[in-house]
């Protein structure tokens, strides 16, 4: 299994809104082949700082995900007002893992 | 759905090492009421960035594992060679995650 891990800081008074925010990645992620999950995170320390965990078969997967259209609509349907917020405070590159034992 | 995040410098080197290096603490947190489970990831950038990542049904139970002798056991077990690397190089604090969302 492959695991892509995104760190996001958000506001944290906005805070309540991923939920919804992230539904439409998910779904749209969901109809690539190998795609496992996307789950999110929510630190209990700090509301802002928000993980979203991918979950695919294998690198390949991901990789040909990141390169789709479905990738690209994906963050095309990212509410504006939230998309600046994220991008203004930090958006991360994406650390990828292979999961070696659970 | 309660998450706790470890990430771990190690040697690039001993890589290999950490799968068998980390049956043991999950063995004992597996007998921890509302464990779930211990995964380990593994860059596949820098083979020395390893991740545990548990996952237990609330915060509650979290807390109390570590406060519990199964979870000194575990330090206990770690190999001393492997515990002086993994201090040296740096030992972060754990963040820890709701599951708001899957």
């Amino acid at each position: 299994m492959y695991v892509s891990m995104s760190r996001l800081a958000v506001p944290a008074e906005r805070a309540p809104e991923p939920v919804a925010a992230f539904k439409s990645p998910a779904r749209l992620a969901g109809s690539a082949t190998g795609f496992i999950d996307l789950q999110l995170w929510q630190s209990d320390r700090d509301a802002g700082e928000v993980v979203m965990v991918g979950r695919w078969s294998d690198r390949g997967v991901f990789t040909a995900y990141l390169k789709s259209a479905d990738h690209k609509a994906s963050h095309r349907r990212i509410d504006p007002g939230r998309k600046a917020d994220i991008t203004m405070r930090e958006l991360e590159h994406t650390p990828t893992y292979e999961m070696v034992a659970e």
